[in-house]
């Protein structure tokens, strides 16, 4: 069995979001149907971070165990032939066995756009918030958020267990009508980055200072407004 | 009788053109509709450039004459509660009388995207070509294009008339995947753009040399390949 890593940019407009469900059209789903037609065999692919409805990646990854002696280039083009143009697989590369997209993963980059005007042209991609931002107080967030914390508040947590996470960097550049918020971490919880987001933002339109972070870490916040999905690309995974 | 200048972006995915025409949806036709809701009265809207289907505008110009006593604000409010997403009113000014977007404009700026690799973020405004082109074989075509140049043979010219265009600025960036061919010029004929963009494409891609514009100019090669509308942008109007 070879196994085999893929990266993969899509547009999440029209996608229940990663995760196979039946009947829904996902990510996951459209691949591993593409897989089936190429390879006459039921694979399973493991992805990096399984996003949400409605968000995007640049660069997510998955991998898959497979027998097929299809070479490399023969299987992202057969992929990439049956699959819709939203999907895109930009590489197809051998991995060792031990390779596992999720648990081999030392960290995620995604970014978050906010627009500050309407944009026709960016409206899939961004979200327009009408409220005015101080850019300056939504960067005071940052040095709070860097390093361990537990984001259990921050996060729609569904399963038990650890909720501890690191952000290794952290970074908001704005632009005229344009700011990007860039995020870097060893895991992200469900929601977590929106949950972030959605503060900051709070924070950007004067209802919260950023030392309220506090109170969120700690439950005392608990009407955390959680910014929509559209807004929000998986840009890299790191090995 | 006032005379108002309007800015607009607009994706133009959706729309059959700039172009009013009955039975289909444009984006002269959407804003004509929202004004006459907004003003009860049938107003005729005068565009700067009349994009064909597909095109998108970051800053397209417009101009009306209106009696209304309406604030500008409130005008740009609701034109843009009443047009779909897909549109969007930047800035609603008044001008002088004898303003007139097309007849008053210095010069316009568009934008050519050229994907080298399918992007399912960038599809929608951008062309993909399979060809590898040579970026700089392509560059070596600007200087014959600028200044003044009789482009009847790089257009579908439909109506008699003057087809003598000035090109004053052009620039070529290319970057991983995905390249950006600028033009600013006094004027541009119908598909004059797609037109020089398919020459350059197919410099780049090894059938033309840059020197052969002067057969195009020439009326000496006719087979000649025009870019597809979704990757052109008209960035800016220059008064």
């Amino acid at each position: 069995m070879k196994n085999i890593k893929i990266t993969i940019e899509y547009d999440g407009t029209d996608f229940s979001g990663w995760q196979y469900q039946p009947g829904e059209r996902t990510v996951q789903g459209d691949i591993e149907e593409a897989l089936k037609k190429l390879t006459n065999d039921a694979v399973r692919i493991i992805g990096a971070g399984r996003t949400d409805q409605g968000v995007h990646a640049l660069g997510q990854v998955a991998n898959f165990h497979t027998s097929t002696h299809l070479a490399l280039r023969q299987i992202k083009q057969g992929i990439n032939s049956s699959t819709k143009d939203d999907i895109y697989v930009k590489s197809v590369v051998g991995v060792g066995s031990d390779f596992h997209s999720r648990f081999s993963a030392k960290a995620k980059v995604y970014r978050y756009h906010i627009l500050s005007e309407p944009s026709p042209l960016r409206r899939r991609y961004g979200w327009f918030t009408k409220h005015k931002l101080n850019v300056s107080q939504m960067r005071k967030v940052i040095p709070y958020l860097l390093g361990e914390h537990d984001f259990k508040n921050l996060s729609v947590q569904e399963e038990e267990g650890n909720t501890l996470c690191t952000i290794l960097h952290m970074n908001l550049t704005a632009d005229a009508g344009f700011s990007i918020i860039e995020f870097e971490g060893n895991r992200f919880l469900r929601k977590m980055i929106r949950g972030i987001v959605g503060f900051m933002h709070d924070v950007g339109r004067g209802r919260f200072e950023p030392e309220n972070i506090h109170d969120v870490f700690e439950g005392k916040i608990r009407d955390l407004y959680f910014a929509p999905p559209h807004g929000l690309h998986l840009v890299e995974v790191k090995y």
